[in-house]
């Protein structure tokens, strides 16, 4: 019995015939966590445990809803019996996205296409930990095999972006590998983070950062840097929404404040990263960036953990739905102010999907393309990603959605762009032959290619890479 | 190829019985913003765009979300220009209800049912142009043939309801047209607003209106003059809910610190609307009408082009939800002080209709019906509907829901009703076929011609408007 | 025509399989608000009036809705007249959960499967009642017909619990009856409750309380009792989080305060709630309580009918969704204080399902179990447990939940959980179906006898209350 079957998620028809028709479309990958060194250095994973378990907080916290304990999720037990652990649990997780992903992973990447209560622990184990040896499970083999043309990292402004440039300079590799500015440390300032943040710019730009000029000044000299190195995109993520309109000399005050290891209220310091965060817009515009908003997540919720485990360890969750009037505020204030890029707004809280889809339609134009982004997170299941789709045209245009993205650690979360594909032909092959959209090919498969390949083309418009046909 | 079939929606037998036995009943259209001086003069429209694209903010804003250049949209581009743009897009709308609304609209009013692309955007304007001549096309036979008996339209209460008068004297139309009571802007003042408010209805009652009594007191006159005319509901809508319990002296004070040009925080700018909706609302009740609440939407968020357009054009979106415990606050305030009519709540945020649907619940009773409103706004989309649908249902009386209505400037927006028609019936008719409702076909079609004609006429009780058999 | 079929709810093949497979799985009840002097009085009730109108605020709120006078809802009308009019309303309830519970119970229990107007009023009413003179209708025989195995009341803490003691004396009823302490009145004071709350303290514990330390000491006297006479979890209902984070000297001087007649303010008074429950909750973690938070509805929104009918009458609603950072605070703070059991928390407002689910997930572990429970209050409908049941699985693990309760005060209510069953095997049997989920008996029947049964057994942990094989 196979559960990965050619028409895995396809009932209809239609459905069957249109993922056909757009399955071999190569990837644009325009957000993801991948390790730029991993890729350069190229070393096959010494085994599955490693690759599947060892950065994966989804994985962590299912396992600790089914009662394994932490040695095996996150400590320093055996790679074999962490493997063994997790495989017990997998048949248990039906309805949990963690199923699909593992099964299309494991036919993908390894051909292995049975439930695995049908082999034992250890058989499966050794085989995929012969397949991981094979050359062809490489980093670059694995980005090859998965139809990756654009990966787009994320990466501290003051990373010296020396392994995307010995990818750039690696001829044998033809993916195109970028950069992403993700300033969020250097924008939620407090009195006890400020000296690391202006410590690593000083490092980073050979300034001596006085004031809140030079402090946004060094910024902008990362950007420049980022931008010669090939980022075409920010990237920033806040539990709750900055606030914008704080005139200069509050934000000198402000920043010179914290500066002195004054502390200010959450207020104060709302306002002072809307400030840094409009001046670095401005040069986001200019060099053509699009902005990528990842908003409401709550993270280290666990205190405990956090002490024993530490950040990223699966212990963030969703937060409060947004602001819509503070959304709304601050888009306006970009805008406003010259400094309003293409804008991607990923809400941690489905129930925003909606009103963040509408309020980018206030922004967007012939100028500039504001929109929701694909469903996040918690959000990207299958019936998460579905009414995502459904929310998105709502109110907005599917044909103008710049589609999918990863957004995970893991080299096999390609496998997550077929799941997004099927998904979505299933929605619009469903509609088709239930008689609510025209049964059109051209314009069907036109949109298609558009969510999962040429709207990212267009919107990030990196040199080179051509849309497809 | 049709897009839009005899079946359209309808997907079971028994739904497409169900839609055949009450596709004939009238429609009852309780809240629109046609202009009664449009309806009155009865002049044919020169072309398409003026009807199709002139006013209508949904389509403004699809086309900015394609990036079509605001010339074409708001601006004075070409009509045949602007018509031709947005063919373009049409097709690209798939999913979103512009798609299904346009079909409809080209079906039932221009027995038109191609995919547009099958002609030229030039011979489907001339098409249609030629049509729009035709003296079945003129506002009124647009209004007859669309089987309508009664519109509620939307007004200012300082109006003259000079065209709401002709209309009524005019015995060759025979549909019953009604103002309604809208007095937002007499609700929610400011230290700039309050003097053009006092001066109309200076102006309108010729009244010398100093304090807040005489303020009141004015409205009441013109509540009283709507009465006369017809009116027999109110409709307000707020961004916040307002807040109720303010006492006399200090609405006095609050409403004099106003005329002073003194500013007050919001809190008590609500308090003293939630002061003034009270006294009104006592004469509502007095006068047996029926309060419509329109709640939620954030208003004007794009300060660029609220400058360069003005309001109302497409720049509006969805709000936060509502806050319960203010709604319940609010119900509480005019039930206890004997100004609660029966009312109709339309939330903006879909987050929030199973909250409003229960609330609502907590003040109907036999002598005040309190129930949610049909899907709003953003709301308005199959997906949307069926959902509303089914919250109205699960923690109300669907039976009782007092249906649809089009909330629209177009006259070409009542085929939404046989929208709204296939919808209802296709939801219905599946749980008939699934065996989750008794198959009573003399129980199920008089739900379905309470909710689309009869409970309305029941709730709100204008003269020869009698129930449908 | 029957509308209780065989097949009830279930469309698929796979569906119809696995409820069959499970349709015989007991009941464990842990949460109900039956009354232990019922069941153990082991009464018939004189008339269906009686047990189907006279505490059922759901049936109470949709004959309001229905236009029904109050004299005939909760008023001094005759009996008769009242089962009348609620059989007037009921086929008008399509589409309410109460159509289907109605049906079911009518079934399930009286052998009655028709749609009620295929007879008379009357003739259903004498044959209703001469069911329930039948010795096979006391409560006991009810419960034992229903497969019920224990049951979980809902107890003031200073209750005697005399009627459990004698139920467990009586070894002619096979059903483990449990108290569970339910602390509300006692954790949220202000300083017109305090008395009360102190009073019944000191009777029930002869304690002459002054202190907060006495009060928290009295509360965990009445643990002991309760754990000692077989309760085995506390439950907890707010309609806002309480706060933590209050140190003890601040938490005395509120309580004195509040015993001195002095009001404080919201924030205040949920900081010393918070700090009760911090200090039960360490109790409760040393019995191996479980603890059930329900938390978010709105209470007594109706000020006249709250004075005219008074509590739990029908005007309760849904509140706003829950502040999620606080949510984290709270069980963090229980967890910082080894005072986190096993949890469950059931949100008001559905919108919560995904937030508390996520934010469950980082408490959950091999130690403590946290999760969401199941779709409560206004979500327990067809469509709502469906969603319930996807949220819970997108974000969790489905395997592992607790499962469905009653909450109820009728000993009808139990075909509820047949309700539930269905929902569940037509969700998992159509994602078999469609090549979602392996097509794996075994693994699906033990999830779901896990889920239906055997997960609250092992959470529960109550003597002699074993698993099903």
């Amino acid at each position: 019995m196979e559960l990965i079957k050619d028409n895995f998620l396809l009932t209809t028809a239609k459905s069957k015939h249109l993922y056909q028709t757009i399955q071999n479309v190569p990837i644009y990958d325009f957000h993801c966590h991948l390790s730029p060194k991993e890729i350069y250095e190229d070393k096959n994973f010494s085994n599955i445990t490693k690759l599947w378990l060892s950065h994966d907080h989804y994985k962590w916290r299912l396992m600790r809803a089914y009662g394994i304990d932490e040695s095996l999720i996150t400590g320093n037990g055996d790679d074999y019996e962490k493997f063994k652990a997790f495989m017990d649990m997998l048949p248990k997780t039906i309805m949990n996205p963690m199923y699909h992903w593992c099964y299309l992973e494991l036919a993908r990447y390894f051909n292995y296409y049975e439930p695995v209560q049908h082999t034992t622990p250890e058989k499966l184990y050794n085989y995929l930990n012969a397949k991981l040896q094979e050359s062809s499970y490489s980093p670059r083999q694995l980005i090859e095999r998965s139809n990756v043309k654009v990966i787009c990292t994320t990466d501290d402004p003051c990373d010296n972006l020396k392994y995307h440039q010995l990818i750039k300079e690696d001829s044998t590799f033809n993916v195109s590998v970028h950069p992403t500015f993700r300033p969020d440390s250097y924008l939620t300032l407090n009195e006890k983070t400020i000296h690391t943040s202006i410590e690593k710019l000083n490092n980073a730009t050979n300034q001596r950062i006085q004031t809140l000029d030079d402090y946004i000044n060094a910024l902008l000299i990362r950007i420049e840097y980022f931008h010669h190195h090939g980022a075409r995109s920010s990237d920033q993520s806040f539990s709750e929404l900055i606030l914008t309109g704080l005139e200069k000399e509050k934000a000198e005050s402000y920043f010179s404040s914290l500066k002195l290891g004054e502390s200010l209220d959450s207020q104060s310091l709302k306002l002072l990263s809307g400030y840094i965060l409009t001046e670095l817009s401005k040069a986001y515009k200019k060099h053509g960036w699009v902005i990528q908003l990842h908003l409401g997540p709550l993270r280290n919720n666990n205190s405990i953990q956090l002490t024993n485990i530490g950040k990223d360890a699966g212990f963030d969750s969703i937060g409060d739905p947004l602001n819509a009037k503070e959304l709304n505020a601050l888009l306006d204030h970009l805008n406003v102010n010259d400094a309003l890029s293409d804008t991607i707004i990923y809400p941690n809280n489905a129930n925003d999907h909606l009103m963040v889809q509408a309020t980018a339609g206030n922004f967007t134009s012939n100028k500039v393309k504001v929109q929701l982004g694909a469903a996040w997170w918690y959000n990207d299941t299958k019936e998460g990603m579905k009414q995502h789709l459904i929310d998105y045209a709502n109110v907005g245009l599917l044909s103008q959605f710049v589609g999918m993205l990863t957004d995970s650690r893991s080299l096999l979360s390609y496998s997550r762009h077929e799941y997004f594909r099927r998904i979505l032909c299933q929605l619009l092959g469903k509609l088709v032959e239930d008689g609510e959209i025209e049964d059109n090919q051209e314009l069907l498969t036109g949109i298609l290619k558009d969510i999962c390949f040429n709207n990212a083309v267009r919107l990030f418009n990196i040199e080179n890479i051509e849309e497809i046909k």
